[in-house]
């Protein structure tokens, strides 16, 4: 993939029976939390090839402790390799500790075709020209100089103090380097956008740790930028539900998300 | 429990070294094919209690090979035993083939409080009583003798011929023999209905194999009828999604769940 930093950043070395040397890296994180979506790519991208299959279908992480930047070892092992789809289940130690727990299934997603049904449509974000330039964003978190986002016009009132008052937000993401949108990268941009919670009026949101992610991916992004749409539709019982949306540029859904997380304790 | 069905079906009997005999149950099938959701219970229902925690949270079941009714083994480790919350993994062996991998995070849904918010709101599902009669669905699949439903009016357009057009459908459950909704039958009571895209007009169906499976739990539900939704917003890439919700008679939020399957591929 030619010399890009995500493609640096979760490379990983084999380290014998079952085990690889890695580093989680520095710079794309939110004030100093290591992003979700990369640690996922981390066991992905290390994972699928082993299974035979291109291309990371489904994939669910469980985060376990908190990650920080600075080695690491993943351990994993192919579970099945079918003919149609592979399941790998892989972990991230860190510290003698395992932060984070993935289990995948990977396939070829330009083997199958057919039918394309949108019930739901596709959200009504504007076109990139019309959202905000992606160094709009005062104080940003260190994965957004690497993950640019072209922000909702609307959507950033949470920074700004004058939110639009819905769990929402979305914005179109693409690597500041240049590097090509992919299956991998798409796990990483389903966690890239500040979290939609921030946009609402009811929350005094603090530090809101993300149990599980489990993100689904339905085609090879056509290149270019990636539409992005995240919402919360659904607080109780002390959990919040993050549910995203990816489309490229041709207009097609390329991959879905959702994440549990605990909600603040009220103080 | 007493000596309900449900708790017959997924009971499993310790067998030493991370193992435990188990049987999939013969009556909780769609014809011929065991239930998905109840797979999920009995691992989760096994491996729960271990981690020292009472009540699932989020659980992802990856289904790897056709299960079928008769003995079985679970295998399964705690991964992590937390303070608020406890990991483990899981799996299902039948016939020297694991036919479910499940990775599951388990807590104390009675811990929590805080916040409500439904930006969503929740479906408009008429009143139990202004739904179909729960022996109204004809040649209905084994799992409807366990677990009773009563459809949408409109929703049951694909047994009568008579689709309403959209790829949704909802219905109120109960265990026939009257034993209490709880985290863990909330687990099997979101892959309980027909899957939603029979009632889509532009989707000529066969066998569409679940991937992969993930349910969110919220609360302990109250006793009565449970609401369950389930819509298919997405399908391309010759895979479907299948999101659900699950409420009780309080209107609260119990469950959410999304599941990926593969589309047939066009005849």
């Amino acid at each position: 993939m030619g010399d890009y930093e995500f493609d640096a950043a979760i490379a990983t070395r084999p380290n014998g029976g079952g085990r690889w040397d890695a580093v989680i890296p520095d710079g794309w994180d939110f004030f100093g939390i290591p992003n979700g979506g990369l640690l996922m790519c981390l066991v992905a991208g290390t994972l699928g090839p082993l299974t035979g299959h291109p291309d990371p279908v489904t994939v669910t992480a469980h985060y376990t402790a908190r990650a920080e930047a600075g080695p690491a070892t993943i351990e994993g092992e192919v579970l099945r390799a079918g003919r149609m789809l592979g399941t790998a289940s892989g972990r991230i130690v860190q510290n003698d500790r395992v932060v984070a727990h993935v289990l995948a299934t990977f396939g070829d997603l330009n083997a199958r075709a057919g039918t394309t049904i949108y019930e739901a449509g596709l959200p009504d974000l504007p076109a990139v020209a019309e959202c905000l330039p992606d160094d709009a964003f005062p104080g940003a978190p260190a994965i957004f100089d690497r993950v640019g986002i072209r922000f909702h016009p609307n959507h950033t009132g949470f920074v700004t103090g004058e939110k639009h008052g819905k769990a929402e937000i979305g914005g179109w993401m693409r690597f500041r380097d240049g590097r090509a949108p992919d299956p991998l990268a798409l796990l990483l941009f389903t966690d890239a956008h500040p979290p939609a919670i921030f946009n609402s009026p009811d929350v005094s949101f603090g530090w809101t740790p993300t149990i599980e992610l489990t993100v689904h991916v339905h085609k090879r992004p056509r290149q270019g930028w990636i539409g992005g749409w995240f919402e919360t539709p659904h607080i109780n019982g002390g959990f919040l539900e993050e549910d995203g949306l990816l489309w490229d540029g041709d207009g097609d859904l390329v991959a879905v998300s959702r994440q549990i997380a605990m909600l603040p304790r009220p103080s």
